[in-house]
């Protein structure tokens, strides 16, 4: 073990670093009770070097000099907090190559480069933690490499995405438009200005690859994601769905029924029971589902954005390579890499479940007949159909509502596509899939 | 780091060790592939060695010589699964001063003598891990130590014991008396032939040092905790709570407000509100809310009890000692011996907080007046009163609950005995806090 200080570096001086550098100055007492020596953050860089930055720093610390940083013999760790895939792979490949440890909150860039990256560190014999990557406060990278170790992970679903679950949780309470309420958002600050990121579901699927690739010790990146995000979701969904029992969510979901099956991984809006525990988490609230064998179903729920709770996530991770907790990487490293030879995702095609589906038809007769017709063909069975005429004024359309039995995902999809074709459809079909 | 195969002796083959070598075996493959070396386990001590267990296990490994186990220098790690005190207390220590590490799932002895054994494995450069100790699979002793470890820890409130939360859901959702309950939970397993231990609270207390001494770095055991159980509660108060919009759940509490504020350990039932995340616990299921600052609130939730979640924790704790995560041990007691000399617990006579009482008065005029004069006496806030005359036949006792404003636990306690000595009592008075 190192002795003395533990110097850090941090690199990118936004929302979250500066909630870090606050956190480390405000309970540094507190910090060193738990640790067996100081950790003292000795450089920032960042391009901006103006701007004052709400929290207590040493201005002659802040530079723009991302050499001097990784030619400093003094530092041992990392923050790189810049985020995005470039140049951030790029700083992190840096710091690991010049033996430094590396502390993350970079989505993006561990759902893609992830396994490369921690084979780097353990070749170069150190840490590359990410925490703060997903889920923010809620310490889930630790569950799923450490206390949930022991079992046979079968699946692990979120709401992974606070901005998505504030939007659907104030559309299904307030009957509001997509629109209306993501345009709330953005001035409230819970979405970004471009929310395409967030609301298309990239960000989660993101967050996905990483937990399935710690669930199930496989190399899972984000292109093995198959996404959907929330955008095309009407109120009258999430009436209908509340009036069936249930809560409109986007999941972040990966499965294995069985160690030799192969992983579903996926993202898209899902019906979840009400009164289930992913069903009640309204709001910018995280949560997530971990189920195995033999620990049964363990849940976890807390604010998953935001400086305060990824400044916890990032400085717990400065706390274990203070605490020497350096055969964390090495087992990190050997669950990401263990099983690669399985690797393999099942194609959407063979999903089963039930579905929800909308079809937007001309108000004409016998477009429930056609559409009953279409699914029998399809072998997709109808639990119950619901026909919502004149729901817009000066509209000839008629919104035909249907939840199927269990069925097969490509012949829902075969399905829709027939539909759609039809003359007497007046727009695009909507489907959502119920949590299994 | 030690190389090779890591060498494990059990002490303790009854339901949960059985389940140990069950998924030690069967879980082999998963286990190696997730770990730098195989765990082995190479001797088994139990008092019976001739019942047939439910795993596959060589028969020779079984014996009931104890000091073989500690006397062979092949083996690094002792699985304590005795339970309770004594002898468990001297089995850990023996172990740690043979040098091998220790995973115990031992509340008992953790929440007794917790800090002294961890002095000790320090001293002698091993763990004492006890991840099992706690809320079974729900990986809480992990959270605590390490996910949350960089911010201020404010509250711990659980779920924590199956038992009474099997009871009191059934006795709320299905209206049975108490004792009812209770023999059906015993024939079901669910409780044990003499429930003590569960239902008056002490099961719960042992967590709850544990957990408060990790959340605030401080020393504090089992006999600083507050307890009371759940024998007392009627199904009249699960009715009324529920009309109120809340759950009764027997909580295990630590709480400190601020860091230079003393600390409530207290286990008692507590009204919780139906729609808050503990409030939505059925069963046999344990959850935590933990808050801190700046982390904010976050929550954990699974199975609290039994051989197959008890089990994963502690092959959790093994798999942690086979990854060489050896700063794991220094940085727990680090942690346990910060702020020592902080150590404060608050006496319950300040607790302020909203009262529910119900009072078994003779049914006679006047005592509504009678008991509105005493609580005025004592400066407690009357929010709502209910008379309930008649609710058994024969019978001349009248039953009136009430809702309090926030008082102070010393003036509500002398109201209870001011109208418990009152000629006009019948029974004695009864009475559950709010959650805060």
């Amino acid at each position: 073990m190192m002795s003395g200080e533990m110097k850090i570096g941090l690199i990118g001086f936004g929302n979250i670093g500066t909630g870090v550098v606050k956190y480390l100055d405000q309970l540094r007492q507190l910090h060193a009770a738990r640790l067996p020596r100081p950790m003292v953050l000795s450089r920032i860089v960042d391009k901006d070097t103006t701007t004052r930055r709400d929290a207590p720093y040493d201005f002659g610390i802040l530079s723009n000099d991302l050499d001097a940083l990784y030619g400093d013999p003094e530092i041992e760790v990392v923050i790189e907090l810049v985020g995005g895939e470039e140049p951030a792979r790029s700083f992190i490949e840096r710091a690991l190559m010049s033996g430094k440890h590396v502390v993350t909150a970079n989505k993006a860039v561990m759902a893609a480069y992830g396994p490369e990256l921690l084979v780097l560190a353990d070749e170069q014999g150190v840490g590359l933690l990410f925490e703060a990557s997903v889920a923010g406060g809620i310490p889930i990278i630790r569950a799923l490499q450490q206390g949930l170790c022991a079992s046979e992970l079968t699946s692990v679903q979120g709401i992974l995405n606070g901005t998505c679950n504030y939007i659907l949780t104030r559309m299904g309470e307030e009957g509001l438009e997509f629109d209306v309420v993501l345009a709330d958002a953005q001035k409230l600050g819970y979405a970004e200005p471009d929310p395409t990121y967030d609301i298309q579901g990239y960000d989660t699927a993101h967050k996905t690859a990483i937990l399935a690739s710690l669930a199930f010790g496989m190399d899972i990146r984000y292109k093995d994601v198959h996404v959907e995000g929330i955008e095309h979701i009407q109120p009258a969904d999430l009436r209908y769905a509340k009036e069936l029992g249930f809560a409109v969510k986007l999941l972040g979901i990966a499965k294995r029924k069985h160690p030799e099956q192969a992983v579903e991984v996926r993202v898209h809006p899902t019906l979840v029971p009400l009164t289930s525990p992913l069903g009640q988490v309204g709001g910018v609230y995280n949560s997530l589902l971990v189920d195995g064998y033999p620990i049964g179903p363990t849940m976890y729920y807390g604010q998953g954005a935001g400086p305060d709770a990824t400044s916890s996530a990032v400085i717990s991770d400065l706390m274990a390579l203070a605490s020497d907790i350096h055969g964390f990487n090495r087992w990190r490293d050997s669950r990401l890499r263990a099983d690669i030879h399985h690797k393999q995702t099942k194609p959407m095609e063979y999903l089963q479940t039930r579905y929800y589906l909308r079809f937007a038809m001309h108000d004409q007769a016998g477009v429930m007949d056609l559409i009953r017709q279409i699914l029998n063909d399809q072998n997709v069975s109808i639990d119950s159909m619901i026909q919502n005429t004149g729901a817009r004024e000066n509209d000839d359309s008629t919104s035909i509502t249907i939840i199927t039995h269990q069925a097969q995902e490509a012949d829902i999809q075969s399905a829709i596509e027939r539909v759609d074709l039809n003359q007497a459809s007046h727009d695009k079909a909507f489907m959502l899939r119920f949590v299994e």
